[in-house]
Parts: structure tokens; sequence; C-alpha cells
């Protein structure tokens, strides 16, 4: 009893396979969870080695804790969050560290960090990512708020997170929901890339018309260029996945109907409150709620008819490595358009974030690592302020050396007929970003007409009306 | 004393407009304004012929209102609402009227209706478009909620509307908030109108190098063809209009800093929490926001640069042609999106709304009124559950044919560098809704893969889980 070093409630597959990994590296672990089921397969998971228990009982579970006690969270953002704390808190003591590891909402984490503060127990958000086996063997973490807790769990953490270079994927983030929002940004970022390489896919399949197992192949063979990341790598696995015995590939029997957990979502809404532009993120939650409405799509394509226009003159390979390329200055424009957002809610909530630690946490353990993020981690070594990805010198070049593939490809699609939002609005998002005058001139006018809503001038200070007619 | 038909509280140039349009159709009406001045330009701006009184103290406010008591509020969203009606209260009798006509969030105009149920006060929201020239002359208006009250005040509001065919622009819409809803969703889709046109604008002074004469001419001819509508037509005025004595046009001269009030970007967030795509809404609310970020966009214009490669084969009449397809195209998908999330918000929040009846008195009055609405009434008699314009035989036929242009305007600014995010969201908008097979198979199959968050299967029903590896 009260031995144990660190204590999970939530024994999903992110909360189990967490504690697996803090105990194969010599902690005692404990688990807890409502269904007796999910407390009995963390047991059946655990290995020899390990000293693991597991509790369907709160009482029973903080009592297993050394105090202070060290407890972290896994369990659905929203309610279920304030039950757990809820039915722990009466167990608790003064100086217990509750850390809050799921996909919460940032502005709950600022509630129930003021809440628990008044109670003397230490509250933090930390994003977890890696998935099912990020969290096994080594996922990125991304801790903010109450600094002197994160401290007493460090080595924890460090411990079990991934390593590139041998430096460990987490670092404290900044004050207050910093690690939740930073998480909600990787996520919104995930979205972007994921709906990008779906739209490359359709592509070759519609467009190209290249074999399943060619389009394999090439994901696999990306996985060796600069677009080296996780989601690329499992792209190639993924394709590569045949339905039990059959020859037909899995992928040809899924359903398009996507679904969401909804941290796209948040990342888009609070963008636009935040007044940052991330169209490819929107473009991403956009097409996952689209591909809900199958049977308004299946009566459309039957009534709204174009018949591609689309040819090639170019051959496989470079109409392939064009396509490369545009993927690659598309997913460079998301990651930019996230980062800006960082950016920019870092002075707005007074996070402290600092963007070099962050692009070095993402670069191992987390789903949208990849090579690139080392690149981008220089570019914030260059200027730690740096508002936009594309204003360094290095990745801008990169990006204007590749926009002619994007744009080859975008027209492609568009004679073809096949819907590309993520790339249109990673293209959109450059060519506006580099138009020192756009022609929102006239949005300006125009609103003044209807509204007298006012608007400025280019060669003097204030705001004016005019009468237009 | 206590002899007056109406009162408004709010002397802006809405509330003032709106007063004088009630006061000249012989109702007597009492404004009220905190800012002495704002009561007295009321009164200096009141007609012989008028029955008008003003006052900045909200006890003699409501003493010159018979009872009961008809108020409507024209104050800022937000705060200001909850101000001027805790003011008005003390002084107010059960059974009086309170309309909020601005452009309240709908879940504040929820949360009024219960308040002030409980005091015995009617409470509805309405939103009023038509800018300033439409609050006097003739706005169109859109009530919901409580629906007797709104027949007490119908006579007026169908005096003062806009009139199409003898028909008022105004209606009662449905239950609780959505007369402010449907305000809501009509600022969403004159967002997405004015990006548009904005696009249009700037694809003609930057691809096609056309004079500003021409422009001018081009916009103010398009009025007379199926794009005509009040957006179009203002902006015909507005390119025409000098700099006072210079024979620079002033739209030269304004800055493209664009400000917003915030009703596009609820349209979006609220979109996405209904899980409702509006791309080209969300483009436009993009674009505002990144024109706040003018240095930056200066920096990046001189790093990241293309060369124009766009060529015209065609002669000027031919791609003005072209763009006016294009622009109609586009402006009838930003409409589709719009309705689309009136259906379903409609279900969600049971306002149970008639989509022909918003149709008919869009019609007029407001700032989105176009000849386009008279086919979308005809389209919801043809079928009131619609649940998307672009699935009507005519509406769909019609942007069928004219796709070919949206295509090649988009290929010219993606080889001209000129971003078009809104043109390109409505064609994606439009390819993605007409595929019966969207790539998110794949997203689903990542998802399962790295997160082990399930998939269905075309085959079969159920969910599954697959070992990828």
């Amino acid at each position: 009893m009260n031995n144990h070093d660190f204590g999970i409630v939530g024994l999903g597959v992110m909360g189990r396979n967490l504690l697996l990994n803090i105990a194969d590296h010599g902690f005692s672990v404990v688990g807890m969870a409502r269904d007796p089921k999910k407390a009995s397969t963390l047991l059946s998971e655990s290995e020899d080695h390990m000293q693991v228990s597991a509790t369907t009982d709160p009482a029973s579970f903080v009592r297993q804790l050394k105090s202070p006690r060290a407890i972290m969270l896994l369990v659905p953002a929203g309610k279920p969050v304030d039950e757990t704390i809820e039915s722990l808190l009466p167990h608790l003591e003064k100086g217990d560290i509750i850390v809050d590891g799921g996909n919460s909402y940032f502005t709950d984490t600022d509630r129930r960090f003021i809440e628990l503060q008044a109670k003397g127990i230490h509250f933090f958000g930390m994003g977890v990512s890696g998935g099912e086996n990020g969290a096994r063997f080594g996922p990125s973490m991304m801790p903010g708020g109450d600094k002197k807790a994160y401290e007493r769990l460090r080595p924890i953490f460090e411990a079990i997170a991934a390593k590139v270079n041998g430096e460990p994927c987490v670092t404290y983030l900044g004050n207050g929901s910093a690690g939740n929002y930073v998480k909600m940004i990787h996520n919104g970022i995930e979205y972007g890339i994921m709906q990008l390489i779906a739209e490359t896919y359709d592509l070759m399949r519609k467009v190209l018309g290249i074999k399943d197992s060619l389009i394999q192949e090439t994901f696999s063979s990306w996985n060796n260029t600069n677009l080296k990341s996780f989601l690329i790598e499992i792209t190639g696995k993924v394709l590569n996945k045949f339905d039990g015995d059959t020859d037909v590939r899995l992928i040809n029997v899924i359903s398009d109907v996507a679904r969401a957990k909804g941290t796209g979502k948040w990342t888009s809404q609070n963008a636009m409150d935040l007044q940052v532009p991330v169209p490819t993120i929107d473009a991403a939650v956009n097409i996952r709620d689209l591909s809900k409405y199958k049977d308004q799509r299946r009566q459309a394509s039957s009534k709204l008819i174009w018949e591609s226009t689309a040819h090639f003159t170019d051959d496989q390979t470079e109409i392939l490595n064009t396509l490369h390329d545009a993927l690659y200055f598309s997913i460079i424009n998301t990651y930019a358009q996230g980062m800006a957002q960082l950016q920019v809610a870092s002075e707005h909530y007074d996070y402290g974030l600092n963007l070099e630690d962050i692009s070095r946490i993402w670069r191992g353990g987390c789903i949208i690592r990849s090579v690139s993020l080392e690149d981008f981690r220089q570019a914030y070594i260059r200027d730690p302020r740096l508002p936009n990805l594309l204003l360094d010198d290095k990745i801008g070049s990169d990006l204007s050396d590749k926009q002619k593939s994007a744009r080859s490809t975008i027209k492609l699609a568009v004679d073809a007929g096949v819907a590309v939002p993520a790339f249109m609005s990673a293209l959109s998002y450059f060519d506006a970003y580099r138009s020192a005058e756009l022609p929102t001139n006239l949005i300006q006018a125009q609103r003044d007409y209807f509204g007298a809503h006012l608007y400025e001038r280019t060669d003097s200070t204030g705001t004016y009306h005019s009468i237009w007619d």
C-alpha cells in the first residue's frame, strides 16, 4: 500500500500504454478505471519486471500512491474530466498533483486550475501525442501550467518520452493552459496534413489512374525524402494492408465517412477568435464534416457532372515528383499556419511559449513528427520571435522553389474535377500572405457604403466616411 | 405623454433611420440614447409630418410609450444589450414587448428570452438588414421567437419593410432565436459574396491589367445580368467615386486592412459545431483576418516571389464573360452553403424554419438581395426540405453549365500568383459535394492505425479495428 510512484485514471489504450511505459522504466504504477475489464486488461498486459496494480475504486487508487501523490487523467475531454476529479478529491491531500493528459479544451484547464488551487491541489494540463504506440514506447508530451509540480514529475516524463538524438520529447512549455493549447494546435496541424495526404492519394487513384500497388510504393518511397514523417510512413503501411486473406486492399473497403473528436474544430474556431487564418486546417475540418453527407454526395454525383479535361504531357515519374513537391509545399504551409497561431496565442494568453522548444519536442514521438521540425527549430533559433515560418529566408526560398509544383497540381485537379480544398487553401494562403496589397480595400469601401462603418486611408491616419452615391 | 406607438433605444445610424422610417408611415415614435447628441440628431433629421420625440432618460422614454409598450433595441451586440434591458426593466410592466434588432449572438437571445419571460416581458430577436439606407426606406427584417408579440407589431414592421411585388420583406421565421440566427447566416453569406467580388476586382486589376474605368463599367453592366444584386450594384458605384476634386478614384487610397464585427466569424464557428461546411464564408473570414498582418505581408511580398505565367488567348470581352460566370457560379455556391447551414440548424435548434419564406424576404431590402433569391424560392417551393440548393435540378444544371468558367478563372489566378481563396473554396465545395467517394477512407484508416479509433466498412455494418503493421 501507498508505495506506488504514479497513478493513471482512465485505462483506455492511451492510459494503459502510458502506464506500462512508465512501469517499463522502473516506476511502480497503479491504474484505475470504473470498468473492471479495463483494469484487468492492464494487469494482463503488464510484464514480469513491472510493478503494476489496478483498481476500480478511487479510494483504493489514491491509497496506493506515495504522498504527495502523482495522478494523471486520461479520460475523454469535457464532463468525464470533471467527474473524475470530483471522485478523487475526497481522498486527496494538499500538495497532491493531478495532471490532465487528455485533449481538454484549454479554457477548461484554466478553470480547473483555479478550482483545484483553492483546494491546495496542484493541477496542470499536458498534451500527450503519439497514439497507442507512442504512449507505450515514447510519446511527445506538452506540459504547461504549474511549473513546480511539473518539475517534481519531470524525471518520470523525461524517462518515458520519445528521444531524438538523446533529447527527450518533453519540456515545460509555458503558463496556464499552454500544454493543452499546444496539443490542440498539434492536432489541428495533424488534421491538415492528413487531409493533404488524402487528396494526394485521391489524385493518384482518380486522375493519374495508377495502380494501388504503385500508390503504396510511392508513399513508402516518399518516406525517404524531405517528406519523411510519421504520417507518410503509416500511409505506406496502411495502403499495404490486405483485407484478411483476400487480395483486396483494406483501404478499398473502408467507408469514406470520417469521424473526428473535435480538436481540429477547436483549432479553427479559436484561430478565428484570435484572427489568425489557418485555412488548411479549416479545409480539413470541412471535409470531415462533408464526408458525413454520404447520401447527398451520392445524389449530387449523378446530377453535377464534369467531364475531365485533364491531360498530362509529363511522364508518370515526373508527375509523381510534382505531386511530391506539391504535398511538401502544402504541408509546410500548414505547419506555418499552426505555428503562427501559437505565436499569436502566446501573446494573447500570456503563455510565454518558446517555438524552438515546441519544434524540438515535436521532432519525435508525436503524430506530426517529421524531418521538417528540425528545419523549423533552426528557423526559431535564427529568430525566436519569427511571426511566420514563411518569413524565414531558408524556408521561404525552399517554398518559392516548390510553388510551381503546387500550382501544377491544383490546375490538374481543377481540370479533372477532383476536389483539393486543402491544396488550394495552402496555395491561396501562400499567395495572400505574400500580397502587399489585398483587394480588401473594396470590402472596406462596401462596408462604409452600406453601413457607414468608416474606412482608413493609405495616405493619412484616422477614419473616414464618404457619401458614395 | 404615454401616447407614442413605438420606441427605439440606440440612435446610431440604424436606430435613427429605422425610427424615421416608422414615423414616415404615420406611427408616433420616441427614441432614446445616452448620448444627447444622438438624441438631438434624431430630432433634427425628422420631418414636419412626423411625430418624433427623443430622450436620454430611460424612465421618460418608457413613460412616453403606449401600454403595452413596444420597444426595439438597436445597440451593439453583447453587454450593451444586457445593460440596456437592465436600465429599462424598472420602468416596464408585464405585457410590454422588447425586440432586439441588433446582431446579437443567438444563444444570448435564448438566454434573454428566458430571463424576461420570468418577468412577464415579451422578448424576441429580429435581424434587420439593409444598412442605413435600407433602415430608412425599407429593410428586410427577420423576426423569430415570441409569435404573439410579433403579431402585435406586425402592422408596423410590414409597413416599413422593403416590398418586392407588393410583398413585404418581413415574416415570422421560427422559434426561439431563429430571427438572430437567420440574420447571422445572412451576414455570413454577405462576407462570402463580398470576398468573391473583391477577388474578381483583384484579378481585373492585377491579372487582366484593365483600367479602373473599365473595371467600374464592367461591374455596373453586370448589374443588368443574372448577377443583379445590391452588392454588385454598389461595387459599380464605389468604384466610380473620386477622391474629392482629384482624378484619383477613392478606392485606390483606401487601406486594405479590413475590419469585421464578428457575424461572419460566428457563422463559420457555428457551422463547425453543426458539422456543416461553409468554406467560402470561412475563406472570407480568413482574408479579413489576414489583411491585418500588413507588415508581414509587405515583408513576404519581397521574399516569396512568383513570376506570373498567366497568358490569355481569349479577347478581353471573352475573359470578362468568363469572370462573370465564375463569379456567378461561386456566389450561388456560397448561398448554397449558408442555406444548407439553415436547414441543419432548423432541425438542430428546433427553429422550424421555412426556407422559401427566408428566400422570399431576402429578395428585397437586405444586403444580399439579388435576383437569384427568387430562383432559390422556386427551388424550395419545388421541395421545401431540399437539403442543398445544389441538388435542385434547375440550379444544379445552371451551375454545371458555369463550372467551366470557374475552373478557367482559378487556373488563371494560380498561374498569375493572385490569391483567390473564395473562388477556390466555392469550386472545391462543388467538387467535393459531387464526390460519391471522398478520400476520407484513408483518414479513417490512419486514425485507426495510430489511435485505434476504429473504422466502418462499405460492405458491412459495425466498427472495426485492424493491426496495420
